[in-house]
């Protein structure tokens, strides 16, 4: 015996989120039935929306509901300075810190031979179209350290050479708050390696 | 810089549910930007669906899309056997084991002064009306042991005394599996006075 199938389809839809088990999906439609009618309505309405209505920004390829994000839309931020990032939340992320004022770019992916990621799949033809046109004069690339995030750095920063632009990555060490014992090997070498001179 | 109006509106409705913080809900809606149309088609009318056809069962108080639920409706159960559980989930829980092949009562909640549950807030008239109409011989109470299980079985036991009906509860002892050490004295105490003859 199952539950009306009105449940039944919102628990097997809650499923497909990602770590929700069927314990969670059965508690989450069974609080569906004691929310307020509205919120279920918005709710309702902005997942039809957010099919609908969210695209990708087409200069940076941030989400957005019209042609250009929020945040190319904004003419008021630094014109020279272009963060290099992996998807849509490390621009959230970072606009999160209220520290840097370019502009984003979003790659949606990095290269991964194992997983079949050629440079050819990631916006980069775009994004050096993007950077001739719009005179860029410097790239941070933000991307994560790992494999993927090596060569990707790399093979950008490759691409860039002589074209007298600055390419920088954003620094790798130990994390805030970390304890050195929990930090791994390669994280360590690499806070070493890139130490800061104090005095 | 927030997300697009869609994505902040998702947000908003995930962390409505218990226990999604701020960043699962994060996580659930940018998911949903990668579920496939026609599930977020589905979750989203099963979730209007959800405030507008589920409804509570005339008989038992169990969910049900009909006037009658699922289980009520199917006149091939045991008809002499009523089940009383706190809430509709307890329901699903019973039929799970596929053991009790009688119907059931919702009280849905506990007698419970503290937080002012009286017996009158539960549906303990419509239950003695049942009893009487449909003749049920044998009550079985399956709510939680706790102050307001204990309080809320007792009472029933009480109004159905001298009516010519089997009233039980389920037992009370240590769950399977459960270590001995860490099991709280309450249920040690419950455990040791129900013992069970095995010669």
């Amino acid at each position: 015996m199952n539950y009306p199938d009105t449940i039944q389809k919102l628990i097997d839809c809650f499923k497909k989120y990602p770590g929700v088990g069927s314990r969670s999906a059965e508690r989450f439609a069974l609080a569906t039935l004691s929310l307020d009618k509205e919120i279920v309505d918005v709710f309702s309405r902005s997942l039809i929306d957010s099919k609908t209505k969210i695209k990708k920004c087409e200069r940076c390829n941030y989400y957005t509901e019209d042609d250009l994000c929020k945040i190319c839309s904004d003419k008021s931020r630094n014109r020279d300075s272009l963060c290099l990032v992996e998807d849509p939340k490390s621009v959230k992320m970072f606009e999160d810190t209220h520290i840097f004022d370019g502009y984003y770019y979003v790659l949606n992916g990095l290269i991964s031979p194992i997983d079949g990621i050629e440079p050819g799949d990631l916006n980069i033809d775009k994004l050096l179209s993007l950077i001739e046109k719009e005179n860029i004069k410097e790239v941070i690339i933000a991307v994560k350290p790992s494999i993927e995030g090596e060569t990707t750095s790399l093979y950008i920063s490759k691409l860039l050479e002589d074209k007298n632009i600055i390419v920088s990555r954003i620094a790798q060490g130990v994390p805030m708050g970390a304890d050195i014992d929990y930090v791994d090997s390669l994280t360590l070498e690499l806070a070493l390696e890139n130490r800061k001179k104090l005095n």
